[in-house]
């Protein structure tokens, strides 16, 4: 790939602004942590591993930006608190921003200075982001073994390396697959309203040179009664203790679609997207965004002024539609609670 | 309402040109066939009943063209025939030219004047535009006969007033409701790829002040499962002898979430609308159209270039996903394959 969703160089934060792809490749140079916070807020950077990953960084730059304060922790913890307001459902987000809050609390319990625990922000934020790489690859191989020689799958929104650090987790199943030198194909749903499957999931693929199709969202279910698919991969935001799953808005519909049809479907993740937390999906905060973002296309307004909108960014599938779920752990397919609850608590 | 989806006024058909909607309300003024050939394929005027009238007058306007030919009739053939080609998938494009090609047989069978086939086929659409208006009335009170005041009824495209001659299919039912002192919202989904849904439907339903809430098509998923939606209402491009029923794509989706939710599913067509001579839905043809249509809207690009795609405009619902087809005649629930041939008989 001659392109990265985000590097962290000489202290540097490098993010590639995803709302210009695929016209534009332009990267955003962050050196404070409001720089990050905006990256995030805006999806200039998204996907629940990356904006993880963003986030964790972002604690760095803020801890650089107070290391003179008298009060320097409370000043990590604040900038931790703003990175957390950024965006509310994916849950990667407070996973990272709690392992950088553990940090702050052990450095200050060992009484570092500040420098001191820059650096382990630093190390900690390093770690997450090579973490993810390791954990694509392996959510990446254990999803290649559902996929079968001449498969051709349907996607939903990015779960690809614009998503993550490396592979991606729903594209990194359909990368391995290639490299195994299986012929797989993919259709790509746009993904409105602000189409990362046409911008992103399509632009990532064709860049490797993975056979894919564009639909708009409501072609997925004539291409699942056409028989064109075989497997559907998806990402997650966040997926509850019993299993249910949110996602981008529209993984739901296509989940439900994938039931009717007997098409198996599928949720790729890492095991930081698991909330035990959380009982159930109906917990999970969902958020709505601005009306502008349906009201208009690329741009171009195509609604009356003043329409009502609801915009809901993600949706909640609940369990009883997913036919498992990849992590880097393995492939979870029923037993859910008490699997993930092994799972995860294995990884922590 | 303060404007008209089609008029035929001293002899010209004046078109809305649906394309700027809702930015502009322009008019193009017919006097010949081709520009309503040209309107057809271009989507200025769409739907199934607003075509037929269409190409019923552009009958005419044809006829006049070719008034002084020696070979008038072989003439107004071919016009027939080339109104026919501009779109493959609704019926009642070919059920009003059939009509016109029955006045020119029986005109020339009696040996008329060429002035006065053009008459009679003036006055054959009129009536098939004066009928339209009639039948969507009808349409409205059996299908208002579904809706309890409070209701929130999901639409999909745009099968209202500027579908039809007069009320519309789907939206009359809602706007008789509404007549009749039902509380009625509706959920539009905005129908990528052209976006009838946010551009057409929206607006229309806007001027009329019955409140409408706009969202993405991959929404309808969500607002159904969180129980904000009662009951469905689409059109139809054609209905086959069975029942199953081919209209614009993203319907067949909509159709499946709606049975999985448990919420009636109804579809409101003219009885022009059903086409007998097909046993199923496996035999409609399926229009597609440019990858352009989904590649970028108002000019503006969405995808990578040279991205696949692909892009049929209507998908084909199986019957056993319909609740019931509001006709002219009542609403047809069940023994599909009996009532709407009973039915349809009727008619001619």
């Amino acid at each position: 790939m001659n392109w990265n969703t985000i590097e962290w160089r000489n202290g540097v934060l490098i993010i590639l602004d995803q709302t210009l792809l695929p016209g534009e490749t332009k990267y955003i140079n962050a050196e404070r942590y409001e720089t990050v916070a905006e990256a995030i807020r805006r999806l200039q950077v998204r996907g629940a591993p990356a904006i993880g990953i963003a986030a964790a960084f972002g604690v760095v730059l803020g801890a650089r930006q107070f290391r003179h304060e008298p009060d320097f922790c409370g000043q990590v913890n604040r900038v931790i608190q703003k990175l957390a307001e950024t965006r509310p459902t994916a849950v990667n987000l407070f996973w990272a921003l709690d392992r950088q809050k553990k940090v702050v609390q052990s450095g200050k319990g060992l009484e570092l200075k500040p420098e001191q625990i820059i650096n382990r922000l630093e190390k900690e934020a390093i770690t997450i982001a090579a973490d993810d790489a390791v954990i694509n690859r392996k959510i990446g191989e254990f999803g290649a073994s559902l996929l079968k020689d001449g498969m051709t799958v349907l996607t939903h929104c990015n779960a690809g390396a614009l998503a993550t650090s490396a592979y991606g987790t729903a594209l990194a199943a359909i990368r391995v697959a290639v490299e195994q030198g299986k012929k797989i194909a993919v259709y790509a749903d746009e993904t409105r309203p602000l189409l990362q499957g046409a911008r992103l999931t399509a632009w990532e693929l064709m860049q490797e040179g993975i056979p894919v199709t564009l639909i708009t969202d409501n072609m997925a279910a004539s291409v699942m009664r056409l028989g064109k698919v075989q497997a559907v991969i998806v990402g997650a935001d966040r997926i509850t203790a019993n299993g249910d799953v949110a996602n981008k808005i529209g993984t739901y519909g296509v989940a439900v679609l994938a039931k009717e049809h007997r098409i198996p479907f599928y949720v790729a993740a890492p095991l930081s997207t698991i909330d035990l937390k959380l009982k159930n999906g109906e917990e999970i905060p969902i958020e709505e965004r601005a009306a502008t973002e349906v009201t208009s296309f690329g741009g171009t307004v195509v609604a009356p002024a003043g329409v009502k909108v609801f915009n809901p960014a993600f949706d909640m599938t609940p369990v009883r539609y997913v036919t498992g779920i990849i992590t880097e752990c393995g492939i979870v397919t029923g037993d859910w609670e008490n699997t993930l609850k092994k799972w995860k608590d294995s990884t922590i």
